[in-house]
């Protein structure tokens, strides 16, 4: 057997000979497209920067890189925290410390008592959720099992109750949470996680949501699994160094990496969810006709 | 800061100092119990044994062993062609060829063309559902963003359609699937994925789903993303070598890997059901209320 491609491509385009698509009234989509033709055709308009005060740098001593992009909308004191961690250098020394498979890859100073900058905020409130009022959502349009229902929002992916009146930034792939312990703590931000399995929805409004990973998530995803409980690594020595946090705003002009998202509110990104709802491509044969929130993560591209 | 034990403990059962919980009316659930601790206090006839002609054993050169349970409830033709493969040392050579982070692992003799052993159907049915009729199905009863119903049957998590008279077997993480080129070929189970990120169901009735990985999904989980599309390792020199693949019935019964699962029609898995929609215990402030059918995966555990 030669080498079976096998899987859709998630990140590269295929052939166009589907026949013409339904598109739904609202919607423009071309034949044959899919979620990445959809995306590689969007016009510059459509994307929106993302600012250097919410990219959070992360250098392993390894030379690798992962980028965060920080969510003040809905975490502000928590993520001001980080801010003010990142400035002062609070993360010098820190590493990567716990991986438990199909779950989270954890960071920060682990057993260490280091003081606090100036500035940061010892117990920050519970910013789990927030008022819908002043949230344009755009609806994700099918079910979600957590929620009474689902959307974006500033490129966000978000859950919410119209009755309850609010909105929450949910836990999805590569999403990063502030680890706390039991409550009314709810963390200052110094130990982050990324989730690196099936998005972890039951920790949702339980934990401080503060951003996502939009570079590198695969330096996470693919570290020894820890073999202690909760997959904290059993040595000191099987920990992964860091050796630098900080935001990209503290970086000069030109070495600063930039990075944008298709504005929730374009048409492409109309197009773009109807097509991953409803792919016709080659190697589909039958729609589903519904996504889930966290299988249509808001497209994040470098920036110029 | 202390070592933060941060999440949830997964695997681990945490203090019971909750209230007392609200059952549902025909679900008894003890204060403070957790997912973990229910599964803990089940009793023995609460759990199934697995067939070991439904257990393949993936032994990698590494000495790292991967088992997968098959799902001949829903593919019996793909799965009689894996167990000829098996039985006959298809794969004798073969490797991890394809790693693509937040999707799949891949597995087979990738780009050698052998010969398909006696008995082996080179072109099996469309096997990407089945009738609903004959399956006694125990509903998740939270909505699904994919299907009108999903719910589990015999120890697998299922979507269904009661109006079509359909089920299909879903992907979650660990899920196994066939690899095959476009349609009308099924692929005839040489070559094989696993989920090794956020359930990828947009595949869901569009491959067929053979099974899912009962223990050793970190051995695939965490291995190095391939670089070139799609997640191919470039270099056949960073293929992860495989030693053998065997059903446990080809083991001397000493030898055999035995596991169990806990049977969705018993009071214990009611009652994990529940908790986990509903968790309650130290760490959790507000239950979720629902859950996402891939979040709630069957309990298994080594049997006796």
């Amino acid at each position: 057997m030669r080498r079976v491609a096998l899987l859709p491509a998630m990140l590269i385009a295929v052939g166009n000979a589907s026949p013409a698509l339904n598109s739904s009234p609202s919607v423009a989509v071309p034949a044959g497209a899919t979620p990445t033709s959809i995306v590689q055709a969007a016009k510059p308009a459509e994307w929106k920067a993302i600012s250097a005060d919410d990219l959070m740098i992360i250098d392993l001593k390894s030379g690798k890189r992962i980028v965060v992009q920080l969510a003040p909308l809905f975490a502000p004191v928590h993520v001001a925290n980080i801010r003010a961690l990142a400035k002062n250098g609070y993360w010098t020394g820190a590493a990567i410390y716990r991986v438990q498979d199909n779950y989270v890859a954890q960071w920060g100073n682990n057993e260490s008592e280091k003081p606090l900058p100036a500035g940061v905020v010892a117990q920050p409130p519970a910013e789990y959720e927030r008022p819908l009022a002043g949230l344009d959502i755009t609806p994700l349009g099918s079910p979600d099992s957590y929620a009474p229902a689902a959307g974006y929002v500033g490129g966000w992916p978000v859950a919410y109750d119209t009755k309850a009146g609010t909105a929450n930034l949910v836990h999805c792939y590569a999403s990063v949470g502030v680890g706390r312990g039991l409550s009314p703590d709810t963390g200052m931000g110094g130990e982050l996680y990324a989730a690196i399995g099936h998005a972890p929805r039951s920790l949702d409004r339980v934990i401080a949501v503060v951003g996502r990973v939009v570079s590198g998530i695969e330096h996470l995803s693919s570290l020894p699994r820890g073999t202690e409980a909760l997959g904290f690594y059993k040595e000191r020595t099987s920990d992964v160094p860091i050796a630098s946090v900080r935001l990209a705003s503290m970086l000069p002009d030109a070495e600063r990496p930039r990075f944008e998202y298709l504005d929730e509110k374009s048409q492409s990104f109309a197009a773009w969810l109807h097509v991953k709802k409803n792919r016709r491509d080659d190697f589909y044969i039958r729609p589903a006709g519904g996504v889930d929130l966290c299988n249509a993560p808001v497209p994040v591209r470098r920036g110029r």
